[in-house]
Parts: C-alpha cells; structure tokens; sequence
C-alpha cells in the first residue's frame, strides 16, 4: 500500500475508533435534558479528522502505552477541541453557519443549547481524565488535567481566540500572529504529545523532543490553514474559505505571501521530523503525517 | 455580637479572602490578550457573596484542614459560579443587563469577550485544583476534579441550566422543578461540602449528612430565590426579578404559592440542620447560615 494510502487508513481507523469511545463516554439522550445531549453529540461526533487524538495515540505507542488509556485521553481531547469550535462559529464569534460541511451546532439547534453543548463538553473532558479508568495511577491522572486546563485556558487555547478576535490589530506583526496561532491551535497540539509522554512515563529528552515536533507541526498546520482559507475549495475544505480576507484579519498568508508562507511550511515540516529523529522507525506514522500535512488540500 | 451580625462578619471575611485569594489565582491582565484577563476578573471579583466557598471553608474547618487548601478549592469553585452566570446572562440565555448591581460582563466588555471569559474561568478552576499546591496527595486533588466535572456537567449544573430553559414544559410537576434546582444550583453546594469532605478526608457517614444538608440547604436557597423573584426589591436583590413569571416560567413559587413556599423552606432548614447533628457545636456556623438563608431578603 503506498505511505499515503496507509496513513488515510490509520487515521480514518483512529477517528473510528475515537468515535466509538467518544460515544460510550458521552452522556445519553434521554430526559428533559435531551436536547443538550443530543447538541453534544452533534458537536463531537461529526466526522471531523480527529487529528489531535491520532497525535495523542501515535505519541502514546512510542512508549508502548495501553490503548484503552490513550483512547480514553484522546476522546477528552476532541471533546476540548469540538468545544472550542462550537464557541468559535456562535454569532458573536465568527458567526459560521457551516463547519466539516454541516451546520454548525447553533444552526442545527440553537444559540443557547450550543453555547451550554460547548461549556458541557469542556467539562466532560476532564470528567473522562478524572476517572480512573484512565490510569490507576494519580500522579498520572491529575498531570494529565493540569496539563489540558493549561493548554486551554486564558494562557493558552482562549488567550489565542481572543488575540484572533482582535487579529485586526496585529498589524504586521509576524512574531504576534505566531503567538496567536501557537496558543490557539498550537496549545491542544502540544498537549496531545505530552498526554502520550505522561502516559509513557517518557524522559525529559523524549518529552521535548515531541513538544518541538508539536509547535513545528501545529504552526505548519496552521499555515496550511490559512493557504487553504486563500486558496482552497469550500467543498473539500467543508467550512468558509476567504473570512480572514474578508475580516481584514492578518494571516500568514497575508504577512507572508501565499508563496513564502508555503516555503515556510516546508521549513517547519522539516525541523518537525527533525524532532522525531530520536525515535528512529518507531515514528514514522508522525513522519509520514508531517508529509500529509505539507500537502493538504482539506 | 448578635449571632446574625457575627455570621454577617465570618460571611464578609470569607469573601474578602476569596477575592484576595482570586486575585492572586486570575491571570494578570497585559499582553495581547488583557480584555479576556480584565473580563475574567471583572466577572469573578464582582462583590459576590461567595456562599459556595463559605461552605468550602466551613465544611473544611469539621475536620481541621488546612485552610490554604480550603482558599484554593472554595476559589476555584467561585470560578465555576462566576462563569456560569457569565453564560447565564447572555442575550442567548437569559439577556440579562444587571448582576449584583452591576452591567453583566457582556454589558461590561461584549458578547465575544463575554463567552470566552466564562469559558477560561471554566478552565482555571480545574487548572487551580489539580496545581499541587491545593493539596500535596493526588489522590485528593483527582477526586475533587472528578467531583467538580460531574457537578458542573451536563448530569450536574449544566444539565440543569437545558432545563431551566424549557422550564416553561415541565407544567406543574414539582418533581420536575426539584430536579432541575437540584442540578442547576444544588450540584455547586453539594460540591462545595464534598470538597471540603474529600479534603477532611471524612468518614463516609460523615460525607452523607453533609451531602444531606447541602441537598436541604440548596433547595431551601433556591425556593428563596424565587420567593425574592416575586417579591424581592430590585435594590436589595441587585438583579431584575419577576424574570421567571414574566417568562412562564415554572417555580417553587408557581407552583406551590407563597405562603406554602415558604412553609417548605422552613422545613427543609429544619431537615438541613438535623443534617448537621452529628458535628455538634463544631457545625454551629452552618446552623446559623441556614438559619440567615430562611429570612433572606437578597
């Protein structure tokens, strides 16, 4: 099978089975409190790419960690993720009507049961880590929720999505943009890697040696990101394409030029295989995902 | 001093030390990012009462823990309160203008900031709890994660929040209303009993009766509420009442009338303070809290 064609099938397995877990771990519909259920699992559970949590399984099986636990730690991970998508397309953010070529949560029920979808998913997620069934060991459990609130909150995750808010006033300001994008993609990218590195018990060196391949990984693909919102095809891309443009926000397209952006995303994919070098075979998946990721088109 | 003015005293103490607590524990505010940090602190330093973590420190002081502790958790669930009614008061929620005498944080900063401020509280609670600094056993720290995700989810407060919304289709079914309050509003005082428990390291029949009287006490809190609803001053109770009828909504008051609504809070404070039996005068704090929520007039 050729490397790319393997890699489709890992990853469309992994977000099967990310899928699977994410609906035994998310509550039922049933009740007056249905509706809420339901928006949840309209949020979670739509096809989305699941590429944090493959980041999160691939990372965990350098260190030869139980699948059931990285299953576990990769579908709380989604549940941040879709969480921070729901709030990011609300009216009084980016107001999208469509996301992964559906509706978005608030378009499919309402402003109200998105918003309370998204603030439950959150807190689901630390939920699903609290539990022991994640791993019996409480060193682990309780590093792993330090970890994700830090990743996601005002430092991180939330501090990004309001710099984007007020992206307009970056200017051109390079250094600005990457702080922005770092935290606002780049936090829940380096958190996937840790979660496998606290799972594994891994060294000091492994451990940043995956940090540097996350924040060389997540800028490219937030580069990629921004080239795909210039040049990319609604349909392949399933969300708006053009709304940074059209919101005067400064991208790295627009900073860069939609040519060195590119070349900037090789560099990045490069320095993160580099990471990964001490890893030798064991890697390749995340090897061959930085390739992918070089040449996305959605 | 009357009993009344010496638990008014200990009350303002506790939310003086919250605050000060708080105000070490929120993010400063600089950097691209500051409105969030100034929204954050605007919402959770807002001259509340700081009942919750009133209960924290009270419940704590049974079995002598260490109040630094105690500060942290009862801080860290101010957090979880304050981002819930930063929701709460959304235009897509209940599109209020005015909370504890003041604009309401979307009011304040904007809808945008608003969310994502109350998203970040969400966050830093859990970031505050598992900090080892809250308590040097993981075991300890873990279980009051895991605690407060389930309190504060879609089985606890926000669960109670979707029905709240639909108030208007439960009818006339009390034991519908009840388990809505119970959710919405008795989830954060169970927690808040169960934290300082889980910290005391308490016996389980220790635990029960404190869950018993946060059950008794939150639903005689939340009755009050809506007799203060229909009848309060809108001065004294530093929001806009009459919300809940002007709405159509069910409530206590609705549903049972005001005098047999407030012949029930008389007896579930009867109920709470049996509860509290079993700690002898060590709980006489609580008592005379419950006895201050009976006569409540904000």
């Amino acid at each position: 099978m050729p490397v790319n064609a393997q890699l489709e099938t890992l990853l469309n397995e992994n977000a099967d089975r990310i899928t699977v877990a994410l609906d035994a771990l998310l509550p039922p519909v049933q009740g007056p409190e249905s509706e809420l259920m339901s928006a949840m699992r309209y949020a979670a559970l739509g096809n989305g790419k699941c590429l944090r949590s493959f980041l999160v399984l691939q990372t965990g099986r350098l260190f030869d960690v139980d699948e059931r636990a990285l299953l576990r730690v990769g579908a709380a991970l989604e549940c941040v993720h879709c969480y921070s998508l729901v709030h990011d397309d609300l009216p009084c953010m980016d107001n999208d009507d469509l996301r992964r070529g559906q509706p978005t949560t608030h378009k499919a029920y309402n402003e109200a049961i998105a918003l309370l979808a998204g603030d439950a998913l959150l807190t689901l997620a630390f939920d699903i880590i609290a539990d022991e069934q994640t791993h019996m060991d409480p060193h682990i459990r309780i590093s792993l929720v330090g970890k994700l609130a830090h990743a996601a909150g005002a430092k991180g995750m939330v501090g990004g999505q309001i710099m984007d808010m007020y992206a307009q006033n970056l200017g051109d300001d390079i250094a600005a943009v990457t702080r922005m994008q770092r935290l606002k993609t780049g936090g829940l990218f380096q958190y996937a890697v840790e979660a496998g590195a606290i799972l594994g018990r891994a060294s000091t060196e492994a451990t940043h040696a995956l940090i540097g391949f996350a924040h060389d990984f997540g800028l490219a693909f937030q580069i990629t990101d921004d080239i795909l919102d210039t040049i990319g095809d609604v349909k392949k891309v399933g969300k708006a394409v053009n709304k940074d443009a059209n919101h005067g926000k400064a991208t790295f397209v627009s900073l860069l030029g939609l040519e060195p952006a590119k070349e900037r995303v090789k560099i990045l994919c490069e320095q993160a295989k580099g990471h990964l070098r001490i890893f030798g075979t064991k890697a390749e998946i995340l090897a061959n995902l930085i390739d992918k990721i070089e040449v996305r088109q959605s």
